[in-house]
């Protein structure tokens, strides 16, 4: 057998994932077969289970993928934009990625990305590694989130005194909520989380 | 044939849905069969079937009934506590809703009620009827917490010259986006969000 590069492996593993990820979200994670998967890469049976043993394989490394896309976006948003409105960087980092993702499964609708993100949800619920898969990105996605949360401390732009877990734990909710919406109305703009958290960030909270 | 009231059909209407729900929160709508919903409901094949064609339409019943609690419950908040603040309004009203739920479905966890939620929102996605039922019950939602904002707005307690129906969402998509922690996570606490909303109300979002 001739010697392969680590390149070359990294290649096929990362076809592979780009496949999968279209067959989900076109047809839907319990849909798609491991046939459909080998038809979408051009590639043999033995080709693709060498690197992934299951169709629950696959949607773990598409989950990977997702998160690691969202929490180098809102890194990316913790150094540049200590100033910009949080409802703006919440909002922009938010329709960026599900934008970025959206097109590389193949497809321009958002709606039909944040679909796929609730069936990992879901399927989560009964498959216990892809379920500590989502606790790890979720972990990993806090620390970023707390990072962004305290420079807005700092800066004197949400308060000091408060826990910034349960800040974080809010505006991961509202993200959530969003693709929830967008899933299952398909028509969540980013813009609305925007107008709606700016509202709530401007509102008179302690008017009795 | 004897006559039977519509008070008693009404009653083995109910009786079928609450066993029916009991099994879904405990082991899942997959892995729940027609026949656990006879044995947990002590009833024949033939008196389930009188009332349900299938699973799906036993799902589409407990989603329904779900909605109408939601939404009993955000409209006796509108009544009564148009001065409360808003983020203790929402995080009670959904505490006090996951809770009941809970209740009704035989468990203490509200971990466990989200569980189901979140599968009825990835069932929704390839079974048209549950996906129309969800889409009505958002609509009646949305009726109810507009009434809900625009009481805030009067009291000036919101912006009055914003878009009614973003804030709307921007609350929904949290209250959804909590459902999702609870369900993945388990440990989120309506405290949580009543502090991260309360946090994020009193900002000083305009601070250049």
């Amino acid at each position: 057998m001739a010697r392969v590069s680590q390149a070359h492996l990294d290649a096929r593993r990362q076809q592979i994932i780009t496949g999968a990820r279209r067959c989900f979200t076109r047809n839907g994670f319990h849909a798609t077969s491991m046939q459909d998967v080998f038809k979408e890469t051009d590639l043999s049976a033995g080709a693709v289970y060498r690197y992934f043993g299951s169709k629950e394989e696959l949607i773990q490394a598409v989950a990977v993928e997702a998160f690691t896309s969202m929490r180098e976006a809102f890194a990316g948003a913790t150094r540049d934009t200590p100033t910009r409105p949080l409802d703006e960087v919440l909002s922009g980092v938010l329709s960026r990625v599900l934008e970025e993702q959206a097109h590389r499964a193949g497809t321009e609708s958002t709606g039909a990305f944040a679909k796929l993100i609730l069936q990992v949800w879901g399927e989560s619920l009964r498959n216990e590694p892809l379920a500590i898969t989502l606790r790890q990105g979720y972990e990993d996605m806090h620390v970023v989130w707390s990072e962004l949360v305290r420079t807005y401390q700092r800066a004197g732009r949400l308060p000091a005194d408060v826990t910034t877990d349960h800040v974080v734990r809010t505006l991961m909710a509202l993200a959530q909520g969003f693709i929830v919406q967008q899933a299952l109305f398909g028509d969540a703009s980013s813009e609305i989380l925007r107008n709606g958290l700016h509202t709530l960030m401007t509102a008179n909270a302690d008017v009795q």
